[in-house]
């Protein structure tokens, strides 16, 4: 979900810049994550921004996700699965965007967990290696700023990459 | 998690004597739900039960769980699946639930789902049968009222049951 098909950095950034008046861009954060380009007394606050009920309400999709997610969904079971368990306050909010943004993907296919291992699927598109690290199908990495220097892996850079890759552009 | 770990229909059962002056018993559920031995119009109102944020607050773990559950996970990761996605109001309260009375498993082993098909694990342990049906590992069925006539299924009678079908006992 997060960097995946929604852009959760672009609303820490706005947020940690407002609370902290700062002028963090997204591109300070490339080849990493943004808890390590703020100050350590800083960090508490920014972990805490997806436990926030508003953090994911109004979090545009990526450019694309929707359609293509509609494309596959002909042609493949489509899982959201999600690492929330790290933000149990975000639950809620994570439910309620899948169903706003995905109303054709039934809430039975939604997961949300911690550790990804658990996933039994053919293809897993991620933006964190650890996750693809683990996984028993093929994994997929949704290019990231965080995860630019990761090598190694199936790369794609957007939605549309991933209609080419699986034969339904 | 329900009916596996956790005596849900017991708590349906309660709720439902309270709500509509009636005097059900477990027993009266045999080989079937709650849903199908109530009159029509009660069901919605049992279907919401787990909804509400005290449903799980104060419901027993099932003899031997907690013990068990300890032993096993010097051996095994344990991962908790619960078909939470029925439930989305539920979320909150199961976590809380998990946390409370398995403070040694990480949370990041909580799975909350629907569709257990997207699971990858040696075992499954769980009280419905169609989510056997689905898992790529090997299924054990937790003996429950409601699959007492399910058939062609490993089955347990408790968690002493697990640990020497195991080897742990």
């Amino acid at each position: 979900m997060d960097e995946t098909i929604c852009d959760s950095l672009q609303r820490h950034i706005e947020w940690y810049n407002h609370e902290f008046d700062a002028r963090l861009t997204k591109e300070d954060t490339t080849g990493t994550r943004i808890y390590h380009v703020i100050p350590q007394e800083h960090v508490d606050r920014v972990r805490q921004h997806p436990n926030h009920p508003d953090f994911f309400r109004d979090l545009a999709a990526f450019d694309g996700a929707i359609d293509a997610i509609k494309i596959l969904s002909t042609q493949y079971d489509i899982f959201f699965v999600t690492a929330a368990m790290e933000y149990p306050a975000s639950f809620a909010a994570k439910y309620d965007w899948l169903k706003t943004h995905f109303p054709f993907i039934n809430e039975l296919n939604f997961v949300f967990c911690g550790d990804k291992s658990i996933i039994h699927a053919d293809y897993l598109i991620d933006d964190t290696p650890k996750h693809l690290d683990t996984f028993v199908g093929e994994g997929i990495l949704f290019n990231a700023l965080h995860n630019i220097h990761a090598q190694g892996y199936q790369r794609v850079h957007s939605w549309q990459d991933i209609l080419e890759k699986l034969g339904l552009d």
